[in-house]
């Protein structure tokens, strides 16, 4: 058994984790990290773990964790992560931060998006960034997993394999995102009240939000060179469920056969990306609490461009179930081990 | 590998039993029966399933699907399953029936709250009433199981204990209760459209809904006398989900700590009924996806009444998931096979 | 003019007075007081009033304020209002509480409920509680209105005609109530955010919440004698609307003509109460955005009891509608003066 | 007082015409048309309005009709009105058409994008597109109003400024637009049941949906020449509501002040439109219930792109309130009469 402790446990994605996990059949928790909630029974913070988890919540000592674990996960606010790990930690446990501390390389670009200094920029070189269908090998080594983001992960499986393929313009990428509400995380603020939230969509970090370099940079690695997009974040009144829709312009005489063929040629052996049939649109409800990502497109002869369309949910494939995964390719285990999870609607 | 077939699968009871029994490691479902898209694949139907189903749908055909299968589930509407069994049927295959064909003993009961003639009479008898936690010996042995209506699993058990005990007076009970819209069905009814449900909530069937001689039946076995109850269903703005609120008068001297024992007595061991701490009241978000009941009270000294609340997950344990845990019992599989769901939260 | 003045302007209730109030032909507000917001513009707080609403937000000095206006709302939590009122205040401004500072006539049963001490019990006696449709002549002359509870006026207006007219058991009464998440209010609470919320139902405050001795006193006068009621809140997921289901036991020989004529003499000429059609229930999406009270019934011959209902907006007639009513009859204005809403729906 | 007739005033236009006119000081309904309640009381449909709107359903009979309205409002499927409009009706009544029947001028363009036969293509001229802001001297004079759509109207009002005054390359325009579940009507699908629509975002009619080339027609206009736009629809689970979010290539050394000014030119005086504060983004609960278009934007240096972007309510500025405000233009009424509707939150 993997014995696996989390920092940052009672925040919705840390949640999420602690429900995959306790499933996991070869993984079993030994640390709910939560600073918010020392002492206290993780149970009475998530009621539907009653009688499931019987722990109490810890608190974030990552030095004494490592001494009791195999694997971390540190699901916090960005800078946390970047602030506790160093390599006596990392010789001893493996790290899947699912922050952004560590996703991107260029230290300038993060300390200028997040507007906070990294307190390790030493460890950027090393870590993977762990979108596994994509860097797969890579993953399989390393000590130190960047888990992506919510947007990133279903924005570039959506438009990765056009760019990598060379059959649009990276340049004329523009990503419409939409996301459920519990991507606003559970903190106690007013805008995220249940009032002020239902019965309204609005737009957010419009030419501003952190996840824009990170696409920016993934993308661009599969382009070849730099790239910009425009990134649009949108707050939906759901809880679950982010849906991305790109608009890109096709490079001249691509067709629709191009189109799907390089889907089909990197995600056709992927298990949990599931291109749809043609002239089905991805929805979120219909990947809910599973790890699958659903992707479709349509090309639009009168603009020349194509609609790509890429669905998830948030706390799964945009979280804890692309944690799971990295942690499954870490030791050695099939991949999907204990996320097989059928999406469950309505 | 129990061979299942599934009679009204693309209803939400019938999807959420193929939910459950595709990740049930005994079960494999060999007839997905759906009279309104036969021949179509089950993945068009319910896009969540798309990789994971490659079937189409087949028709209604009870006595040839008898020949393919060991159990048959009927997710069907009032009146079709009692048109369909016959001895034949019932000597080749275990009938577990999530309509309301069987539950009530006295057929004049059942046609008077209906409205229909029963087509079956002679098999009323033999049907075991599939609340497992209560019946559990005699399910064992049957052959045709009458699975409870979603009201009248949440309203029984979370008053029963105090019944079987006589700590209330049974003709007291008012059970106020709450569901979630995936009740009402995947009919096209311009009262389920989504403006029609959302931002609402409305009291309807007042003291006439016919899930209230099924709570009257059961409870009054427990009392050992007929009983009648008050009971009001409402529907709530939200997918899943059916807490009851219930009233009743306790008999002199009742205490909180006789409440509670009754309570302990008949649940303690039951995996799936959580007694949740005092001061604790369920909610329907903490047994979302889940087989769970959960279950407290609270005593109203000012009015010497007890107010007992009980949560489920309609869909599962107010019917597949319940359907599937009287499978478990009939083929002698541990009970709570394929059950170990984690609730889903947000 | 009317000049007014809210204290509490930025609460969800404060908002709505400002909604109805720039829409009411009398009066025109001159002070929106906002402890929180102090010198910020209204409309940054409440995008919908931007270039309606000019005005910045003022503090909650009601001293100054009383010298500026001929009525003052407060909309704020218990024990404002009762710190900072006093007899220079009342013989300058007619005040208008809409807290529960002043609805208890017995300062003891206020104080052990809301576990404050009352800081002006003198004041208590001279209140008159608003509820317009019972008390309208007391409302005409006074200086001070308690205005009522957002639950207590969809429950007593529900019941008081049977209790008045002797037709039921008042001490049988059983309130099943359901509310919209508006009014938990607008402060920051992890409980009240949209992921908490939504896709959930729950009881809370069962058999403590505050607004059941308002009920028993405003019930028991009816009734002539002291009474008590089992009182359950639920928490619905939508933004407005109060449900009631109240349940009591008929007295001898009382029939369906004597029920509906009890509400026809006590509200067959009242502008904002609608007894409905016989079967129609009541629905809170009916009476959204408006001043109406929807109320029916229906008698269950087989229990003898009869379930009474009623839907309000719980911020129009269980707030802000209620206290401009109030202002309309102090001030000598018909009494619909700015209240002619047409529900909005959907 | 003029005397109005509705055709289709039971669907969600239709009903909430009727919520705007029985609140306008000038305009008074004499015919509640509705083929599917011939004779029901309109209030049993919409119950809202009982005791509000005492009429009977009427049934299609525009001829009858003509001879007892001044004006009569369509708001039925496309093809209705056109099959039903001939010279003497036009000669009695002015008529304001709310489907697309009179929208587009090209007949082959709406004949493709409609796949139905225009039935009155020689009244396709005269018929006047009601955009107030944009056409209203035009309107003034017209018998035949095209009342524009809800996606459209939103879509074009967000962006018209810029195409006008040349800011942007009117062919690099993607308009990602996301509404409200009450635009999808109120027919008995399956697909719009509250559990389908309920925690899910989706996107639909890619590349194809019929508001497109109406989009591309007006802003021609606006550009002078023809124009290709994508368009992208998304439903929200939410009642009311549309957003668009708009994208554009500026046009070389273009200044957010020119952006701004250019808002400013076109809207600076409009009653409905609201120019919001830089860095506020538009959101469709501010402007719930109104005839409000609140419209903002940003520039992104790093793409050379501005990102529009405009919310309406889709049932007041996106159907009918655009409708009255229609009407009172051809009556010589004060434009904003029975309009000045404050946005409801929450």
């Amino acid at each position: 058994m993997i014995k696996v402790g989390i920092i940052g446990s009672t925040g919705y994605a840390g949640q999420e984790l602690v429900r995959l996990l306790i499933q996991h059949p070869e993984a079993e928790i030994v640390w709910y990290g939560s600073r918010s909630y020392i002492d206290k029974p993780y149970a009475d913070v998530f009621q539907n773990m009653f009688r499931i988890v019987d722990d109490v919540c810890m608190d974030d000592n990552m030095e004494a964790l490592a001494n009791e674990v195999d694997v971390i996960f540190t699901a916090t606010p960005q800078g946390l992560c970047a602030s506790l790990v160093n390599e006596e930690i990392l010789s001893k446990v493996k790290l899947i931060d699912l922050s952004a501390d560590f996703r991107i390389k260029d230290v300038g670009v993060y300390e200028k998006w997040y507007g906070i200094e990294h307190k390790s920029p030493s460890y950027i070189e090393e870590a993977v960034y762990g979108l596994c269908e994509i860097n797969r090998e890579d993953i399989r080594g390393a000590r130190l997993i960047a888990n992506p983001g919510c947007y990133t992960t279903c924005s570039i499986l959506t438009i990765y394999p056009l760019v990598k393929e060379g059959l649009i313009d990276p340049n004329t990428i523009i990503i419409d995102a939409k996301s459920g509400t519990s991507g606003a995380g559970r903190g106690a603020k007013t805008a995220n009240l249940y009032c002020e939230v239902n019965e309204n969509i609005k737009a957010y970090g419009v030419a501003s939000h952190r996840h824009t370099p990170e696409i920016e940079e993934q993308l661009g690695y599969a382009a070849g060179y730099p790239i910009v997009v425009s990134f649009t974040p949108h707050l939906v009144p759901m809880n679950r469920g982010i849906l991305a829709t790109a608009y890109a312009s096709l490079k001249e005489n691509v067709t629709d056969a191009d189109v799907r063929a390089a889907y089909e040629k990197y995600y056709g052996s992927e298990k949990f990306i599931r291109i749809l049939k043609p002239g089905v649109c991805p929805e979120t409800r219909w990947v809910e609490g599973s790890n699958y990502v659903d992707i479709n497109y349509k090309i639009d002869p009168r603009t020349n461009r194509v609609i790509m369309m890429g669905a998830i949910d948030n706390l799964v494939k945009g979280a804890a179930g692309q944690a799971v995964q990295n942690m499954n390719l870490i030791f050695g285990l099939e991949e999907s081990t204990g996320l097989d999870l059928v999406p469950m609607f309505p």
